[in-house]
């Protein structure tokens, strides 16, 4: 797994140190290379137009400049990411922010969709944008599940092991959200048939 | 103008103060009653189903308990300022709390667009859904200004004194946003023919 360190709300201190300590490799995104410093975590790379970072760039860090406009320093991290031919991503801090950085983040779940498996995690969520209309996943029983709709609409969601489960339903921006669900279950399953649909798993 | 006070992250007190002082009412959801308490602002109605107040509430302000589950204490208290007919909500508290709340609450942008004109107000933006594909304000130069797509897409933007401008562009969740555009004169405007575009105006 790669984590990258991105420049939105960080969640909690033991949230990052959980996934330093699984990383293979840690990118930080310029802006988010001071935070780390603070907190004693020195990544692997670090990459961006690098105008947002004050502290001395340690000498082990390999520094990746790209001040191209049109991609924001979380995209020129996940595209190096993709040279890496590493496919499961994790990202801290890709929430919590400006609004619109988090809304555009979100909208780069369904851009990378199919290159990589891009997972954002906040104080209370695992946050993912499942590809194939489906998706499996462990948990145990009283945890948070919110269901969101990227798309406009996403159809016929059918859930299971959920306390109020969806038959062949339909949830829709502005109509209908499946916030606060919770898991009954040591695994739940949701599956629909058109539409992007962000899962929100909450954190144990 | 009617304020409500809800329970997401709270603006800086000095744009809490502001509304406060330019509301004809002021509704707290009631997980944000404690915090009004805080800072010592007495609102003149308290909404929601009571689970999340711990202060004692003052003689002076109106309770309404709704339990109804099937609607956020958000949802409550926009319901009950149409029962005021009164058109113009803002709303402070609504984005930057959990993020399937903030979501959420976007989507109530939409539900409600026909019945009230509603504004989010964080640190950084005025939040807009305008609903007749048009949209004119005041600015000055350099005011931030960021456009999203709420639907999957929103076709034919026109933009008017704008840095970067768009000339019949389409927003397109997952494949391009409008992040990070400046307003250039005293004014902007922005069209479009057809979906759903959030408007974020910089604070000045």
């Amino acid at each position: 797994m790669i984590l990258i360190i991105a420049d939105g709300k960080k969640p909690n201190i033991d949230i990052i140190n959980k996934y330093v300590a699984q990383a293979q490799f840690i990118i930080a995104t310029d802006g988010a290379y001071d935070y780390l410093t603070d907190v004693n975590i020195i990544p692997n790379y670090v990459i961006g137009d690098m105008d947002s970072i004050t502290k001395q760039i340690d000498d082990n860090v390999i520094i990746i400049k790209d001040e191209d406009q049109e991609t924001t320093d979380l995209e020129k991290a996940i595209n190096f990411v993709i040279t890496l031919e590493c496919n499961d991503v994790i990202v801290l801090g890709a929430t919590g922010g400006r609004l619109d950085h988090t809304l555009y983040n979100l909208h780069l779940l369904k851009k990378y969709q199919n290159l990589l498996e891009l997972t954002y995690i906040d104080n209370y969520f695992t946050i993912l944008l499942p590809k194939d209309r489906s998706i499996k996943f462990a948990g145990k029983n009283g945890v948070l599940i919110s269901l969101l709709s990227l798309s406009n609409k996403v159809v016929g969601i059918s859930t299971v092991n959920l306390r109020y489960p969806l038959i062949n339903e339909d949830l829709e921006n502005g109509i209908r959200s499946g916030c606060s669900n919770e898991i009954t279950a040591d695994f739940a399953e949701i599956s629909w048939h058109e539409g992007d649909l962000i899962v929100m798993i909450g954190n144990d």
